[in-house]
Parts: C-alpha cells; structure tokens; sequence
C-alpha cells in the first residue's frame, strides 16, 4: 500500500549519507520540499520503496567508465519495483583527508569499490596503500572525519568534502575525465507521463536458438531504437543469463503496443521495468 | 616476435600466486611441465603475451554469480591479444585464518572485490569487519600467513590455506553455491583447431539504429547460436558502448565465413578474438 502523501511531505530513500553522489542525484530531481531517508545498502532503498516507507528511492544504475552496478540491476528482479525516471550526474572523484595531511602521509583509503575502479590507473601508482571497501563514497568522508587520523583518506566528491570540512588532497583522480553515473528513480508502481521516451525492462528466454534475434527483431521493425542491452548471470544456472534492455518510445505508441506483444511470445518472463523521460 | 620453443619449456604467465583460482585453472589446461610466470595484475599478464615473454595466459574472464571481470574484456582492446581457449572452473571461497584463529578474532579480511561480491551475503552479517582489497586471493592468504595476526583473515580457496599451512574458519561463504568463473587462454595470435567450436569476438556498431540487430540477424540467419553478448561502456563517449559476443562455430564452416563478411559491412570496427574449444 502506498502512503498518503496528502499533507504529508513527498519521502525519498537513498543509500549512504548527505554528500553522497546518489544525495547530489537525488537533489537534482526533487526540490528541497521533500523528507530524505537514508539507509546502509542498496536493497534497503529498494526494501523502503517495496514496503511503502518512502514513495521513491533513487540508486545509481551504470557508471560511463566502468559499466553496470549490477547489484542494483539484480534487485528490481528480486523486489517488485520499478523505474519512474533517471538522471546522468557527472562523477569527479578526490583524494581526501582530515586537515593537515598530505600525499606522503596517506596509508589507508576507504571508498566504494566503483570508485577505487574508477580511479585504478590512480591506484596502481601506489601499490602499498592498503584500500578499504566502504558502504559509501560520502560515508568514507565521515569515517576519516570522526578518526580524525593522517594516514586514512577517502574518495568521494569535493562536495563531501567540503560539507564534512575536511580537505581535497588530490582532485579528479579517476582515469576517464568523462565519468558519469546514471541513477535511476525507483518507485512501486509504472509511472508514464506524455513525455516518456524510454523503456526499460528485463527478460528471460527460451532456450531455442535465435531467441533473442526475435526480440530485437521485434524491437527494431518496428523502427524503435535499443539503447542498451545487458547480460546477466541467472544465479543457480551457470552460463546461463537473463537480459536488461533500454529501447525508445512511450507505452501509448502503437510500435511500442505491437513490440511489447511481440516480446510475450517469445520471453519466458518478461518485465517491463517502466516508461520515464530520458536524461542521457 | 614469439619465443622460439624448441627445447624450451612452454611459458605460461598467470595474475596471482601458486593457490589462487588463476593457478589452479592453468594446472587443469596444462601439464606439470610448464613454467609459469607470475604477476601482480591482468594487465601485467596480458603485457608478457603481446612482449612475447611468455606463450601463453591465463586470465578470468567472467563468473557465474557475478558476472563479467570488466577490466580482463577492456584489455583486449588494448593489447592485440587473443583467446586459444577456456576452462570453467568451480569457485568455493573459504574465510582462512592462521593457526587458533577464530570466528570472533576477526576484524580484517583480504582478498579481490569478486570475491567479496561474491560473499555479499555472508559480509552482510558482519558489518564491523574491514573487508581490504588485495591483488589476489592465494596472495591475501600469503600476507596473513605472513604478518601472522589472528584478527587478520583472508578469503580465498581450501587449496590455498593448505598450500600456505593455515585454516578454514569457515568453507563455502559464496552465496551461490553453483560458483564458477570461467578462465580464458591468451596468446599472441588465433589458434583454430579442428574441434573449435566457439567464436569470440569485439565489435563497434555505427550509429544507425538497428546496427546491432543486423549483426544478431547475421549470426542467427546462418544458423548459429549466439551464446554471450555483453555490452561495455567507451571509455570518453558516456553511454556509447561496444559489444563482446561469443558464438558457437569453426572458422572453417561456410556459414561462420557469411556470417563474418555480413558483420564486417556493420561494424565501424570488429575484431575476432579467438576460435577455441568450449569448455561450458
């Protein structure tokens, strides 16, 4: 059951804290009018979402350097959500430290795995630093903050250091100066509005050869554009995948109604994900 | 230029140290009459290849529960290296401690960010445990063995602790007990013997719509079965991507010589990676 929102204000989820790049994407789609809750986990935002304790979450999807944060594309099959909407955040990842330290000092670094990929070229010209998985690029800063210690810095954003008052070390360390992340607004229903350009959803096939060649067929025949497409693991059958798709168009588009039926005949599961704008 | 082999022991270079996955993979393709070379990162592997230090490679390429290891499909396009074949291997991580550690002790653990991916489930349990990136599985178990430390563990396989003569606090933490990762054989050219029967390849699409689907089309239409395809993102062109697919067929066969010439007039750019005996 979905709250009220009559009177109330508009709740969003995400994961990690204030400073967060999921925060930075969230406050770039909702005005400041909305309660924020925050959670550990990615599944958390998604528990919140599916239980009705928050109307939307918002999580990050993909990263423009190192690909899908497959995680999150594994949740939408596990709880019954979906997509409402998206936003591209530009992502320059810093070396940051409490006040006072300097590049020589640095033993320890905490952030999330993404990021230490990210900035691998970074990382790789300082072997003997001991690297630290992390919930969150932002909760890393806290962490330094509160052990107030010169040796153990992080990496997250300017703006997480700037709000924690603590200090960039060394700027832009990742190694694509084009390094963006696509977060997704998550929600408990399909929400389609009349500017609604793109289609997510996720498949399973049957194991007849030129499965798949029938999906695309139907998707490009009938003249839409597939953005992305995405295989991934089906945990408990090895060397077998299920499929995550991006195409163009809106649910109330005749090619989409006929591509969609098309779809059914040939998936042995088939979710469509959501209709929402495009922001890439 | 290859290392002429005449007389001389086959090289063969592989990421890691005796006791990791890596290792155990290039025992199960080659005889004990090798010698290998090994390194502290996959690039580094690649890089013996393409310099002709070694014959041959041993790399993971992508795990049943996890997915694809981006960073090892990425390095195809940057070192002109191919696939000679492949091993699926079974991946059950144990947390290893030293001698009279205990559960309780821990407060550390090294090992690979896959393998922590991995185990997400069981590190979920316990949240207060610094899980620290290291090189390698097999040489996580080596640093512990070495600084000798009970609250310091590592994960990483039964064969590995009996190798470096430390224990198993805890076996099978994968969350997926069907784990496997699957390795590929690199060398400096294409290898196709008469029993190939899959065909690797990396390919970048024009910008037309239906691009990839012409490829698909190709594949399917000479009636090919079309096993893996992964979408990457270009590194400097946010949501560009390029495509690795693997597909079943020889060389040789008519229809993987169409097949081919039909994908070439859709590609802006398509390299075959390899021709090699299936071993899913």
């Amino acid at each position: 059951m979905k709250p009220c929102q009559v009177n109330e204000k508009l709740k969003v989820g995400y994961q990690g804290v204030p400073g967060s790049y999921s925060y930075e994407a969230m406050t770039g789609i909702f005005d400041s009018s909305i309660e924020t809750v925050n959670v550990n986990e990615f599944e958390d935002v998604f528990r919140l979402v599916k239980e009705g304790k928050v109307k939307y979450g918002v999580v990050p999807i993909e990263n423009s350097s190192t690909g899908d944060i497959h995680e999150v594309i594994d949740l939408f099959n596990k709880y019954d959500t979906y997509i409402v909407g998206e936003k591209s955040l530009k992502v320059d990842h810093c070396l940051i430290g409490i006040e006072g330290a300097v590049h020589g000092d640095i033993k320890e670094v905490y952030s999330i795995p993404q990021a230490f990929q990210q900035c691998s070229e970074y990382f790789k010209q300082h072997p003997s630093w001991k690297l630290v998985a992390y919930y969150n690029t932002a909760k890393s800063v806290e962490l330094i903050k509160h052990q107030n210690l010169k040796h153990i810095a992080a990496v997250a954003s300017r703006k997480a250091a700037e709000l924690y008052g603590v200090q960039v070390i060394e700027p832009n360390i990742n190694f694509n100066c084009s390094n963006y992340t696509r977060f997704v607004v998550i929600g408990s229903a399909i929400e389609v509005c009349e500017d609604s350009d793109k289609i997510s959803m996720v498949l399973t096939l049957s194991h007849t050869v030129g499965s798949l060649y029938q999906v695309i067929k139907a998707i490009t025949e009938n003249g839409l554009n597939m953005m992305k497409i995405e295989s991934r693991p089906i945990i408990g059958k090895p060397w077998e995948y299920y499929f995550y798709i991006d195409f163009g168009g809106n649910f109330k588009d005749d090619a989409v109604k006929k591509t969609i039926n098309s779809l059914e005949e040939h998936c042995i599961q088939l979710k469509m994900l959501g209709n929402y704008k495009s922001d890439l």
